[in-house]
């Protein structure tokens, strides 16, 4: 880090949230466990086709859109629009990780200010911050559906500062993606990654300023 | 089709290409054969992440990037650099579908000009091309490398047409891929998908203007 940050920007999905139960989703309609990935890559590879071609769906269309494609021929053991509904409405049950809540008070403690941004919706953020009793130390849960694109493009960062009140320079984006981190730091933003799995960060991307294996440790590693 | 069009521009892999052998290759290595599909997934999400931030780098860098992260923590039958090779050379293996060498020939019969248009590269689908006899029928085989930015990005196709020396209205995109179709449609190509699994369109993208079951029936869904 250049300077000491002010605003600390979290992604959502994965990065807050723990999406394995998504997986048991799958398995309930009678659809491998394994498709959860697979869908959830298809879901951002077409979210990201249509920022590159300079257009934006909300992420909730999307997602039961590549869904439907991705359980075409399965032999579920319901009609199609359950099963869609059932794998979907598991965005609304999910808990964060284990060390989400040591992580976001220590970094609250230290005076930083805390927003989330996603692209899903507002409404998404705003329940499980709400459910897992986190809520209060988030001033703002913000979503790119505001931004009319989605990250990595640059401007959805730059919603997120202009929504702040701040220069990107000034934020942190912390991410477990790593097409967020590169996305944040070709728009100017600071870059935090969490890296709990201890994966490989492909080579194509722009590395990460930190690196953490969970978010308790990033308030040390951002020395504040 | 508003009018008959002088240039098919056909997306190359799994449009010609049949790309059901990759799967074969990540069971050679001790990896699950499904894992195919969601590496191709994930390397066209983090090719069109790039492309949404402004950037672009070669497809073959993405693929093996990509496959690290696929591969990571499996216990594979071999050193990772020789299962991602082992997996990366399938693409100069793979044959072109049963519908293609007579669907192209039926569209050259009819006086169309054939290019090729992929997110990889040239020599890729040269090397198709020429192993099935079919590259005498094909004008260009063009690579977005040379367009400095990925499909579905409206300058790729853009490119397409400046090589071509004519019109993006003058031409028609031939792809299994939905994303490619949207992009095309809005960069102003006609648009035919060829969808030989039959599954669901997605409604968040621009539909084809022509859907074909087999490439071999394409002219005459053209009319020429």
């Amino acid at each position: 880090m250049t300077r000491t940050p002010t605003v600390i920007v979290f992604d959502v999905n994965e990065t807050l949230s723990d999406m394995a139960p998504i997986a048991s989703r799958f398995i309930d309609v009678g659809a491998p466990g394994h498709l959860a990935t697979t869908w959830f890559a298809a879901l951002l590879r077409d979210g990201f086709a249509l920022t590159a071609a300079g257009s934006s769906m909300p992420f909730a269309e999307i997602g039961d859109g590549a869904l439907r494609v991705a359980l075409a021929g399965l032999p579920l053991d319901r009609d199609l629009d359950d099963a869609v509904a059932h794998v979907m409405d598991g965005f609304r049950t999910l808990d964060v990780h284990p060390d989400v809540a040591e992580g976001v008070r220590s970094l609250r403690a230290a005076g930083l200010r805390l927003v989330t941004l996603s692209n899903g919706s507002a409404s998404i953020a705003e329940d499980l911050l709400s459910r897992v009793g986190l809520r209060q130390d988030f001033e703002r849960c913000l979503s790119v559906e505001d931004a009319g694109l989605w990250k990595p493009a640059a401007g959805a960062y730059r919603y997120a500062a202009q929504a702040c009140g701040c220069d990107v320079g000034e934020m942190v984006l912390v991410a477990v993606h790593p097409w967020d981190v590169d996305g944040a730091a070709r728009a100017g933003m600071g870059t935090a990654l969490v890296n709990r799995s201890g994966g490989p960060y492909p080579a194509y991307f722009t590395p990460p300023q930190i690196t953490v294996a969970r978010l308790s440790d990033l308030s040390r590693e951002l020395g504040v």
